[in-house]
């Protein structure tokens, strides 16, 4: 509904100076995170007292942060343990959430603990790119037809000047979408433990700068035109992956449903069909449950950038009835954005997150993305469950913060 | 591409007894968190040192966070001040950004700067709603439509169920969605300065619990089936609201492009009509740049549900080259959701945060959601001019930890 | 694949001088049509034999077309007996279908044979309703959100000058869409026989002259700008319903199943269960098979506009698996646009066409959309079950025009 | 809104005995039609009089219709000359459009009108593909994974399968979309101057042939599972190209849009950001006009499939303000099914539409797409030009058969 103009709208203050937020030389130090603080209790009147206790030297958020304060202090707590059943993560695991909203912890451990029970959770890595979208603009569409094919024979050339600036990146192939006068590539890396997003960055502007020095006629370049849609859902990453593809499976019998979720598999594939009608009137990038959840707290944990949680939010859930009564439930990830190198995952309560999962360090990642996905999946059911036997609402009324 | 399977896939190790996360009677204290951290050291053989840093009363995070066992610290800086001509918030800000990656201060920064020197960001929440939406099964479409009759005849009684669950909550009107032999109604509420998922859950299972008595020949029902998407991004709430909706505006002088941005209107608004282009192709969920990187920053820092950042992270961007040369340059915002009560909003670094922008306590919850919206037009600006002007990949490299 | 370019790009021929297509005074005359077809043997150096052989005289399509020079005769087949347990229509109907696509009529009136077999399709239109959609710039979003509070209250003034243009629509209510400085409103209005899209036009712009003469400050003003999606297909019209929104239902009987369509319920579910999953990877707008090939088929026999095929395709497929082993099948057209009365209805063939089926003339245009939707159940089943029980090739080899 | 039920409902009448529709041995004479013919007159009591007026031996329609009992006939009309610069089609053309839309021509011819003042419309043909997608189940999503990488390793065995069922027909790739424990392949083709939706089923079916019979472990199968989306509008169409990808291009020099069309470049370009604001919201799958009325209009005249108009009608506008105040307005459209060969080409008016255009016989497909993308533009144009212009109603008025 229209949300109205308030009563009386207050005069905007007159500007007094700008005054910028203060920077030392020596920025990365407790000395100016204070100076800092100090500023805020000049300007804003408010002299926080937990923003400031962090237990590490602030030298170490160089690269992670500017105009350092302190920290957010987000509780953590542990789900487990989960048993995968993966190529990379395979065994239990305790798997550390963080996350301010109350049940989420123990809806998602109460779905581990179903599919421990049932044997676990298959995971499986299916794909794995991370790409950088430039857009090239000509005369008319013809021209911009003929650099495509210019593109595809200089494949080689290209490859070269990207994979010439990374030491872990490699190009894989550039996929071409042109339309109009304009023809987007999207060039596909492999990024080792890296999420990438940087490196395919630096790696395709350095091909691009190539390329612009090589082929006459390009009107337009832009690095990124919405075609790698980075830290944004689309279509386009549903269909072709961005980061991991990732799928967990499991099987659960219907004992086990009855015991543990008290409700039975007939009961949850008959709600799955409504929610996939539901979600096709809605127009949802996810048929599933609330994915988002598990995939927020885990990035919080472990230093993922979270942002990601925009596009690694989106699934595909698919599901069976089976012929002896239980029930495959599968959620296909398509855009998972994970690190475990680089980025935020050094940083101390990040990198001792990983360290619980085993995941810190490099050739981890895919072990990494295997967890996210079989928690994922142990929260759907969780929550499936839950709607189904009507015991949600219960459950956030027992331990959620519900005051108003 | 696809993810080959691993050379030695190893044997999942022998299932041992399922080892339970430990509790304690009295769970929200130091003695149970340090009990589980015992238990984490024995069965993942890592002890983590920073996680059990934390600086307040576990039981503080009863209602937050079960099986707590520390919390992630996630660095904190500050951009601003952020001019902002809105009707709760009104002058200037200084910007708590929870976030580990390198550079997004710093950019924001730089917007804040540069809509402060164009007069400000001008924010209005044009919508606010927060909803469940059931599902209700009948043997026929004919049914499920003299149902949805039934319902509007019947709005009066069923508001009073729903909103006598609830003393901020306030059912606004219920929208119906026929398909198949269900009919699914979306229940939507104000909510005043609570997100509202969990109190608009009760109400509208209050409310159906009161039709189901009332009304005979429901088949099935489900308090959700994917209609009101909470935690995904969908068409539905692009268009009808989930939250605030809020716009973000301002206007840019060319001088001040030129000489904050090195760049111009005229080009910032061509690469916008490829970014259009590229989002069509793409099927984005958000035509403009990275709102998510904002939103999820400010999230973390105060306290929301940083798992919303997947259906906040729409938008709608939409901007104008003026005839004075000027650019106008707005965000739509469709699903923002925020809270100033409630959640994670009490929790001590969140809670100063939160007072850091003068937005703890109630009433304040549209000053901030028109800060976040403020915030992120600076975002949206200053990478949009940043990959305009060819300086994006450096700004990372000179920031960011590109390590790879 | 890239399309190459052609080995010899021909020269653009010297332009001579423009040559009109000749128009007469008394222009829906033989005489007229036969002066162009005489034109067309000068410029293109062609003498069509059977494109003026039509059966009735050239003024009856006055008002259907310019520039008249003869018909397209397209083959009508007829399926049937299509049993419709509608609310409009009842009974045993011969459908007429006009279609190239060899067996496509065979296809229908196989779905048709079963479907009669299992008591007939269950029809029932939902909602009913046309629209226009301006847009209205202000200065501000907060503009745009104070018109539509305006907007609101004015509503009894608008709808009286909308209804005043016309005999038979009635402005139902406006919807509200604000995006960036713009209020898209959506205008929804009942318009008995017609389809609607002239009236609704007409009346909406009245009524927008209405409201730009009494309210100040908009600055921009656009009749249509891409929210009613007439000729498009999209998700607001999937959701709000753009023409009827029509549910046909069947149940069929496993025995009926396995006789007429050589497969089971069991096999049709699991294949469904598939096609919803590659439909939510393909981001298609139709979780069906191929409704679109009965809608065009009938709305050309029957004069309708075949433009509105595009968001007439538009369908949600819902099935269940009974206990008693038979198969629920549904299937949710939102987007059905049909009229018995204007446009091209009354022509000769196409009157007749409606007239084999009862729907010409006032009061039919329910009865008319619910055979449509009838109709397409059938081939819905029918198609299904070819995919299932590997016939469709088979079937297509044997009554298409396969020659390549 | 909600379409209420009627006040009485008649009874289902008493089902008498099933009467199928008469077939003869020799179906496809004027027997066999009149024989229907007089089963329509006994059955609906209806005995059409224009029905079975057409032109031709009812023997030309086998292979296109079944059950026949006359024609369509659907009103041509001219609209030329258009003036194209493609690398197909170039000179001239007067373009026969089948249409019941009074000014459905008119607005073509204008918008033709203007473009061959400003000097023709550019097409191109930048993509032709045309496809099936068998899916593929396995025991889990590992299996699915698998089975890709042995596709690809066998991709010429699988081609050659392919290939031997056609002439024309050429498999050029595959295309592998996993999700869950599925594999669903999209086989694109070339398919010369057929459509191909026929032959691309027939090979891909004898390709899945061999495959089913040389990897094991392969549990479903189905030849389509809405990866293609024949006749359904998708996402993936939209990126990948279906039939042919192909761009139209024009420059409006501003006199002759003031002349001609009564408005600016600038007002239209302003209106075309509205409406692309507009088409977001709105979730459309075409941010243009209305390029199903000339595609239908067409595809009805030349024999194409009609229903193809569900995916054909997709496009994406770009336009750009030129420096000198013109107006580069271009429209991609990215499935469009279209043929010159097999299907309804070959029929007697639909052969001499096509022969009108120069477009009847072998190797003339592109040039028939580049006709129909350039006569689109010009719709797109005149549409917009007028809604602008405050026109389209007036327009509607003065031609359209506007009753109600």
């Amino acid at each position: 509904m229209t949300a109205s103009a308030p009563e009386t709208p207050a005069r905007l203050p007159t500007r007094s100076a700008r005054r910028e937020v203060p920077r030392l030389d020596d920025d990365y130090t407790q000395a100016a995170a204070r100076r800092r603080m100090a500023f805020l209790a000049e300007t804003a009147g408010v002299t926080p007292e937990h923003i400031g206790r962090y237990s590490f030297d602030p030298a170490v958020v160089a690269g992670n942060i500017e105009n350092f304060i302190g920290v957010a202090q987000v509780p953590v707590g542990i789900a487990g343990p989960l048993l995968v059943d993966g190529e990379h993560a395979r065994g239990t695991f305790y798997v550390p959430l963080a996350t301010t909203e109350g049940t989420l912890v123990a809806s998602y451990n109460r779905g581990m603990k179903l599919l421990y029970e049932a044997g676990g959770v298959r995971t499986t890595v299916v794909a794995d790119v991370m790409q950088r979208a430039p857009a090239f603009g000509f005369d008319s569409a013809r021209e911009a037809r003929a650099f495509g094919e210019w593109v595809t024979a200089s494949f080689a050339a290209i490859k070269a000047e990207a994979d010439a600036t990374t030491r872990v990146g490699r190009l894989h192939d550039i996929e071409q979408f042109p339309a109009s006068r304009f023809m987007f590539l999207r060039f596909n890396y492999t990024t080792g433990d890296a999420a990438g997003q940087n490196l395919t960055g630096k790696a395709t502007q350095h091909a691009c700068t190539w390329i612009r020095a090589h082929y006459a006629g390009i009107r337009d370049f832009y690095l990124e035109a919405n075609l790698a849609t980075d830290k944004k859902s689309s279509h386009i990453n549903i269909l072709r992956t961005r980061g991991k593809r990732v799928v967990a499976e499991a099987v659960i019998p219907e004992r086990l449903a009855r015991r543990i979720m008290r409700t039975t598999p007939g009961q949850m594939f008959r709600a799955r069909q409504v929610s996939n009608l539901g979600g096709l009137l809605a127009g949802v990038n996810n048929n599933g449950n609330h994915s988002a959840n598990g995939i927020a707290a885990l990035f919080a944990a472990t230093g993922q950038d979270i942002a990601n949680v925009a596009e690694s939010s989106a699934a595909l859930v698919h599901t069976e009835l089976l012929a002896d009564g239980s029930y495959y439930y599968s959620i296909t990830i398509p855009a998972l954005i994970v690190a475990t190198y680089g980025g935020g995952t050094g940083l101390p309560t990040q990198r001792e997150c990983l360290e619980l999962l085993g995941c810190y360090g490099p050739g981890r990642v895919r072990k990494f993305a295997e967890i996210v996905a079989a928690t994922v999946l142990c929260g759907e059911i969780s929550l499936g469950a839950a709607v189904v036997a009507d015991e949600w609402v219960t459950a956030h009324e027992r331990l959620g913060r519900n005051r108003p």
